[in-house]
């Protein structure tokens, strides 16, 4: 008796199926640094006082198409945990998909929860250095565990793998229209309560002469639970710790041909510290950013020269006493690729960062650096 | 002067010695859950209140035949240390030959004792999602620090390896005869005492007709010394911490072509808590379980059907004050694989279990739940 | 519009880019143990009472040259963290050159420091198991955050080359001329201070005849901060917590075809706990080794009898209060390689260990014992 799997067409080899990728990110911070105590947990955990050289990220990904209807997606990380460098999952996911074509896929897994173009974005291709924090403080680490559902056309595919290939920065195929459920509490943070986040995206890349433009609306929803140890004492919070966790954002893009446009804005609503009333609260939160962006060649090389504006007002729910925020921030710099694997970013940084917790009451610290990265792809 | 070791037969590139695969296991169990104090610490973390989706094994193995005498596995997984998703290995060994065909192979590092079929059975192949709490209690995670001799004649070495290529579940191969020393502690726990754990098992697949059996029969002694940091206050225990840990256990295996039994049973004596005198004592301790399986197809889809009743009394020595266990499960369920690369399991659990330690003395919980996975393999 | 950025020139796939590599030691220490209270915390955590077999190293190493200008390497080892096996960094770099032949290259990321000729070579390569206190106890694990330039005429990037092909145990190439900038927190450490280390090192493998000799000089200089979870309740401390580490060592080694000698000494100052005075103080240090090996035959098979004396008195800045050391030490055994990816160390060490701090404060410990290693390289 045989066996009777549908043997995969022609006999690979496990590298013709499974392939191996990779980039890192080294960074110094401290440079035309105005003040010391500026920070920013979310975005780089290396700025300021007693800070030196860091590494942002040191990405391994094992991917394959496994066969017609099968792929997977494995990606650690090494440069989490403050300075310790344990490896970590970022994405552990693999996409099932209905038809031969993959237009209809259902993804399984901890992956990014689609939520902002900026969010589904590779850092690897992203120009500032980290995300806006009007966006990015919806999901940390911009993944989740769950199930998501992705449809794209077949043309649709080609033009999102095009983008990417013709170094447009573009954010990958997160599908014209995704819809999913997840944990709520973000990658890597186990779930809490009973209650299940929902997420749907419609992102559309339409081709106007030879443009491309990318009009999308995305929304989630669900209840987010304060974990006890993020909580401080004497901090007033709900009784089950339980807090709406609600989100609409709309983003345009202009892809850079040569001259590019990334604008994103989203309004909701979350847990925020309320330093009046020493309590966590649901509160409105709003913001966004737009990213403006020209490439240019000399020689050979690649040059993008970029400015971002963002600005955010809210609370970060997954920072100690859901931490509140109100940030204004202007970037100008520029990201140079004399050869592909590697690319260096030299980012001026003006920054207006208010961030208060039970602990930290009156925090607003202000101030500019200059910011490096050297980057790896491979 | 050149370096004389024998060079290999063939200029073999990189990856024609070594292989990267693996395997990811995504799992919901909320489904039709009637109580939600049932839990299970050791087989699955994402049981019950407070749970959603998880991810219970994100397996990277990079192995490989280096010559005729030396080959390697390392497996480290991502879905460690409760939600955090760090990595941590699972398998590290190397294997050294005393023959060209393998015969007689000793094993150096952490890897599987062999202890138990369903024990050396990989995750990837077994069909019931987790594995029976009798025999598993023997060693968390299956694998220990040691050294292990195996002997597997040539005829034999074949026969285990046709069982996985037919998809039958077989074990892998851990010897017709294996032997080993081991420290005791359970996998990724440092050694404590100055006392080694010694094992032995002898497993033979007969082929009766077109039929294969495989009985089996294995025994480990050792002492085992309780982590103070599993020990809870008040909690009374030997003085140096030290218990007898002694198990013997019966295998049997018809392997589905297309009806197939799996059954095990193990007595021993090991530590457990006595609520009676609030003390960890050496106890006897029994249980095993019996899966019936029956391997269908439609079309080119494979479909194993499956019940599993399993029965266990005693402690388990690696949780907190040795807790004390009374199981009784039974759990029936299907896995369809529709193809090679991916697999579903639905699996209903009709579950008894009572789980006592110096903080939570009275525990029986009782109910019964449908558990989902999604798994990818590559 | 198209990338422009230059095409590799080949269309390489990215197994023929790209390679993973790596390999496994596995120890036991305790057969001929003359005192179960000498340990050594640094070079091999399973010294002494209550340790049994283990892991000294599980490396994965992924690496690749990107073209003519880039390469990188990343190597996590799953041995760290105290038995828990969890994956941990120890390289993540990548070199851009400033020309083709690579002989002007800056490295950024986590990299080996280049001080000392045996922090250089790869713990694969080295005989003795342990790197010697004298030299290691500069940079823990040898590595830190920083940027390296690193000066190597081809003629001589081929000679290290070589020496590693031909078996004779070199340090790779750590360039003829070195120097860079680093945090000086030792790797997968936190920077905590404002102030970066600097280092330099000379080192030419000069060809006499058919022998290679390899002088060296290095030196290093910064400032420590003694991290407040390293620092005993009770001991004393400067007010900021800042130390001067400042180091100078010099390096002989005749490669061994087949007699071979590696010598090292170094003198510097850098924190120490004092106990006199129960506090930690800058004082000097001094302390080297010599190593003396034999490469001969037996067959196909290679044999590498040494022996190795080191000797250390200063502090471990790393280690609870800046331990003070006195170490003398000797090893005698044999390296014994049957086929290339497989070898055993047996090595009988004869140790006088002093190490104290606040809480260990009069710690002499003396003995003996045989120690094992099987490792294997893929």
């Amino acid at each position: 008796q045989e066996d009777t799997l549908v043997p995969p067409k022609t006999n690979l080899k496990w590298f013709e199926t499974i392939s191996v990728g990779g980039y890192v990110q080294a960074r110094y911070n401290r440079l035309l640094e105005t003040n010391p105590q500026l920070t920013c947990e979310q975005c780089d955990g290396s700025w300021g006082d007693g800070n030196g050289f860091s590494l942002r990220r040191v990405r391994l990904k094992f991917s394959g198409n496994l066969g017609d209807y099968v792929s997977f997606y494995i990606q650690p990380d090494f440069a989490s945990s403050g300075g310790q460098h344990l490896g970590q999952l970022r994405d552990a996911y693999f996409d099932v998909s209905l038809d031969k074509n993959g237009e209809y896929r259902f993804r399984f897994g901890q992956s990014k929860v689609p939520y902002g173009f900026e969010n589904m974005q590779s850092s690897q291709n992203r120009i500032p250095l980290d995300r806006n924090d009007a966006l990015n403080s919806s999901i940390r680490n911009e993944r989740e565990l769950g199930v998501f559902f992705y449809w794209t056309p077949t043309l649709i595919q080609e033009r999102f793998s095009m983008l990417n290939k013709l170094g447009l920065k573009g954010s990958g195929d997160y599908g014209v229209f995704g819809f999913g459920v997840f944990n709520g509490q973000t990658g890597n943070s186990p779930e809490l309560n009973n209650k299940l986040h929902v997420v749907g995206r419609l992102s559309y890349p339409f081709l106007l002469g030879s443009q491309i433009i990318e009009p999308g609306i995305q929304a989630y929803t669900g209840q987010y639970q304060m974990p006890t140890g993020n909580v401080s004492n004497g901090t007033m919070v709900n009784n089950d710790l339980n807090y709406l966790d609600q989100r609409v954002a709309a983003s345009f893009i202009l892809y850079p041909q040569p001259f590019g446009i990334q604008a994103e804005y989203n309004i909701g609503k979350g847990p925020e510290f309320n330093k009046e009333t020493n309590s966590i609260e649901v509160t409105p939160l709003h913001g966004g950013y737009a990213t403006l962006t020209y490439k240019t060649h000399i020689g050979n090389q690649v040059l993008f020269p970029f400015t971002r504006y963002h600005y955010y007002n809210g609370g970060k729910k997954f920072e100690r006493d859901a931490r509140s925020y109100e940030v204004k921030e202007l970037e100008i710099g520029v990201e140079w690729q004399p050869v592909k694997a590697f690319e260096l970013v030299a980012m001026y940084t003006i920054s207006s960062r208010r961030y208060e917790d039970f602990i930290i009451r009156d925090n607003l610290q202000e101030g500019s650096l200059l910011r490096l990265q050297a980057q790896v792809n491979f």
